[in-house]
């Protein structure tokens, strides 16, 4: 058996998703990349700009899975309030850090435009955080303990996320084999469930797609193992094949 | 002051979410649709098909919020377990409901379709729960105590929240403006918290946008004052206008 693979949560941060306004589009995007890489994604958490709310549940999270991932609420703004809730989660002081400041002041020079207090504000983090670069805008995201914070804009997480990548312990990759099924879960649902029982070394999911008033289903076998993904693919392969042709 | 809103989590379930298989697209649509109505979505969790965890989560939310919305898991396949969860978390038995049966009887008859053991299992749900009609492919979901358990299939996701909806409390219509900001939330962010310091019968949110390079934001005045969101949304204006001339 391989060792057990690495764990990760993400904790999405604001306001604008809970209300519509924006429609996630980070979560998606880590869960790809953690699968490529050998982490099982475990949970995703989203909460409103709220500190004792983002505390709890940082807590809750950091504690039970091996990394944690966050987006949002490292801006300028009143309402970007994520370094302040994880200093809290952490106990520890949050304040400008140098390298950060100096980072920002350097950028915001060049370009002859102030450096506000606003601005300053990007360059704080929690005491005993070390920066994670934001190649797009600058202002960096942090990590501190098992916890990885970053931008809640798309394009800033994706960079921040590309600079996080190299430092995670990486599990053996989940394999994957999708097994199209020309019918709905309704007639595969039982010959499918013996198949898993018969084989608890991989897991099977079934997905019921409906496309223009018919079901179909993509079944997936994943494991981390070759030989069961090959040997169960082929058994639920010969399930699909015999039960079409019924 | 209007009454307190009614507030909402909601718990999507579904190990292709978080291998990013699937990309959910039910979270935002329910927290479209609940911003409509007044409902204040408070906080999303996405967990696998795990027993155990559906069960925590939907314990911790149920008890927190005035609703509880899930999507996925109630299909006819061996990792369809929601309802079992549910019946779990409930501490109630769950068995075939006769109404659904017949339900699915009458539609499979109908079709000359065999009603299989995996398609029964639709029938399914914990006991003293009552049905959610589906119009799209008649499996229907349930509800029970402040629990909405719905299909993951967003079109059917859909249909069943319309047939939701009438049942809810609403509360009075969150009225939100947005005020276009061609700046930064470097330049904006401090004159903008000092307005949100002044005026805390409003929330102000300042959402960074990214586009060829430049960062510009959307600022959303949100209450359901109508008097104080005409007066505080003029307040922001007049401040963008006058650092964007500066």
């Amino acid at each position: 058996m391989p060792a057990t693979a690495p764990t990760a949560a993400m904790l999405a941060i604001g306001d604008e998703l809970l209300s519509g306004r924006t429609k996630d589009r980070n979560i998606g995007h880590l869960a790809d990349v953690l699968t490529l890489i050998g982490i099982d994604l475990k949970e995703v958490r989203i909460v409103p700009d709220d500190e004792p709310v983002i505390v709890e549940a940082l807590n809750a999270l950091r504690a039970r899975y091996t990394y944690v991932f966050t987006s949002g609420g490292i801006g300028p703004t009143h309402d970007d309030i994520t370094a302040d809730a994880v200093g809290k989660a952490f106990g520890v002081a949050v304040d400008h850090d140098p390298q950060a400041l100096e980072l920002l002041t350097r950028h915001y020079t060049a370009r002859k435009m102030e450096i506000t207090d606003a601005r300053k504000r990007m360059g704080r983090m929690p005491k005993g955080a070390t920066m994670i670069a934001n190649p797009v805008s600058v202002a960096p995201g942090f990590a501190i303990g098992n916890v990885f914070v970053m931008a809640g804009v798309p394009a800033i997480f994706q960079a921040m996320l590309d600079n996080v990548v190299p430092q995670l312990r990486t599990g053996a990759k989940m394999l994957s084999k999708t097994v199209h099924c020309p019918l709905g879960e309704g007639v595969i649902g039982g010959p499918l469930g013996e198949i898993q029982k018969a084989n608890p070394e991989v897991v099977i999911g079934s997905y019921p797609k409906f496309l223009d008033g018919r079901f179909w289903t993509e079944l997936v076998v994943r494991t981390r193992d070759v030989e069961a993904l090959a040997r169960v693919s082929a058994e639920v392969e010969a399930m699909v094949e015999r039960l079409a042709a019924a």
